[in-house]
């Protein structure tokens, strides 16, 4: 029997960070930028107005008589966008939009709303203070500077950063595509009529939106029944569009559960007993052979087994071939208002709901009954309490390590 | 002047959830639940094994030697997805799958690993205690009860839930699509050359992803003109495919800065200076008539401003009509590692790198000059300090709230 600590091991022996790729700027949206972006250009170019307003050298009006308000003729109108950058004479104004251009000479830009808004004179209603108003060359970003650095994730602020550039496309660890398919004859399509015995397929829709919720593209294949022929061509196919092949089902020893056949002469995938409950049978390795190697996931067939499967090893596994660092769920430790017992030498993941704070603590409570597997009750849960292989009961008041599934 | 207060106010008595819609489960994923879903069957519909092994009755091996291990005949096979329920007869067992309904008269399921394996007499290595390794029928959802209750947020789990009961479709608040027009005839796409006075269009770049980032569906148009007629078509031709519109630019009081005459015949939307900075100039209104009235936000064309003028109104927004009742981002209360000064009656967000924990609590440092908006710092920023209008300088040492604009 593997422990947990081994099985998620050789998982993340096998992954890395998947080969970089240049993609137009949606696409970059959430995946971690493999380049150095250095700026091309200073943004802005020139000093620009950061409001509408006139531009004025604040010199001109340094000794004015400070009881008059000043007037000055307005020489032209700048507007955003302007190609050429005037030069301001001496005691003139220059009437500018938010965004455009200041001119040479000019330091200052008052507001229109403390003026007159003169067309030909303006009066304005004090005098500005130099560099007011004026956003200077290259505030943005800085010719040269490295405007984004390999490494960071590219959100929406980055992004900005990058299209201000003009880039339109980045270098990125792309998004891995995860083929999903649930395998087992006793399952049926949501939506199709209910039959004696016939399971509907649970697994597969929430591996589609939790594999969606971190980043990663699913491509959810559907059922696929045990018969080997069509098992395997359903895989085989798979692979050419797959970063990662994850199935749930077909873990049984028994007669018509054929994935392990089905795969062994397809790659390295190896079927273990992991110590951990839900989840007993886990099956990993790679599909597909030397460089376009797939990581296959073999999870159990039951939607709450193959949900703590997925978090445990998937999860972890998507983030680095995604290109993160920080790969694993953020953890509490909380006090547990009710106790249970755990089975010796198996860690037990239990759905609890955890409340508190950082500074007043956690308390947990498990959803349901923590010997056994309810979809209702993961579902009204919000983290999984990990007991230790070591421990067979939990006391009521026992801290114990809770992974959060939300937040 | 309004206040960002007032602004904000304006904008939520405007918006509500969007209308229910029967939408399939991808499409569900991070919605709101807008119905109460009641299981309209048990699941699992009969006890079920939850590993591979032997079905067998307990009672049959009490008072067996208790040195000698039981035997019992082996006298069928149940895989998951059977049809029909056996009859276990005393002194028999079951081989069983992992899955497979459980026949009536068993009470434990033994594992596989824990016999001799046998296909016609099984050996036990011990006796099993009453309900062992069985899923009680109705432990994932029990027939009648809500599975699943209107308002809460769908995930992976809660989908996994409705999927358990065969259910293809949910009604949900769909997420708003949101229609992002940038305006300016100074804007050049990213890729496309360079040229004088150009400036490349970032702010409906940032929008995009800043939208798809809480889960409503942005539609980015692109680059729009300031010729009247070309944006005024272009407006109504998105106008039917929008559940939100959002503008940049076109907010300056000059010449070719048609906004406000082009939306003026189209519906409500007034123009106001807000007393904030970054984002002095915000639209806000409704276009389109009668029901089918549009949310319409005219956001700055910087996009340091149309950010912060995303954070502050659109974002709650497109939450309350996603049908959320938490909108806002979560706050944090910084010391301030060097003093600023702000501008008096004006409310001013300033990008801040904050850093430490609830329990040891939070320093922040503002990223970049706080008098001047900078792309390349608030892409190097994870939060907003919110300077209040009656602060003129903010202190070294001073604590300050800020928005926490990741995590």
């Amino acid at each position: 029997m593997r422990s947990v600590q081994d099985q998620l091991a050789a998982v993340l022996a096998a992954v890395g960070p998947v080969a970089p790729l240049d993609v137009v700027l949606t696409d970059a949206s959430g995946t971690i930028l493999a380049e150095d972006v250095i700026a091309s250009a200073d943004v802005p170019a020139t000093p620009v107005a950061a409001c509408d307003g006139y531009a004025v050298a604040t010199a001109d009006l340094y000794g004015a008589d400070p009881h008059a308000a000043p007037v000055l003729p307005v020489v032209h109108d700048v507007l955003a966008g302007a190609s050429s950058v005037l030069r301001l004479a001496p005691g003139q104004a220059v009437r500018i939009a938010s965004g455009g251009p200041v001119p040479t000479g000019a330091d200052a830009v008052i507001p229109a709303e403390q003026t007159d808004r003169g067309d030909v004179r303006v009066t304005l209603s004090r005098v500005p203070t130099p560099g007011e108003n004026i956003r200077p060359a290259a505030v943005d970003v800085a010719h040269g500077q490295v405007a984004l650095a390999a490494g960071i994730r590219l959100g929406a602020r980055q992004l900005a950063v990058a299209a201000a550039l003009g880039r339109r496309r980045l270098r990125v660890h792309p998004a891995p595509r995860v083929v999903i398919v649930s395998t087992g004859s006793e399952l049926i399509e949501p939506g199709a009529p209910a039959r004696d015995g016939g399971v509907y397929e649970s697994a597969g829709h929430a591996l589609e939106v939790a594999v969606r919720d971190i980043g990663a593209t699913p491509v959810r294949v559907g059922v696929v029944s045990d018969d080997r022929a069509l098992l395997r061509e359903a895989l085989e196919d798979q692979l050419v569009r797959a970063d990662v092949m994850v199935t749930t089902g077909g873990l049984s020893e028994y007669a018509h559960d054929t994935l392990a056949d089905v795969l062994s002469p397809l790659g390295t995938v190896r079927f273990d007993h992991v110590a951990m409950t839900p989840g007993f049978r886990q099956g990993f390795g790679t599909v597909g052979g030397g460089t376009g190697a797939v990581p296959f996931f073999a999870l159990p067939g039951h939607p709450v087994a193959s949900m703590v499967g997925f978090e445990l090893f998937v999860r972890p596994a998507l983030r680095a071939m995604a290109g993160h660092t920080d790969l694993f769920r953020p953890s509490v430790r909380a006090v547990a208002d009710q106790g249970w017992a755990s089975p010796e030498g198996i860690r037990q993941f239990v759905p609890v709901a955890v409340s508190g704070s950082p500074t007043e603590g956690y308390r947990m409570t498990p959803v349901g009954d923590p010997a056994q597997w309810s979809i209702g009750g993961l579902a009204r849960a919000n983290a999984l309490a990990v007991v230790g292989e070591q421990d067979t009961v939990v006391e009521a008041g026992q801290t114990v390590p809770c992974l959060v599934l939300e937040g």
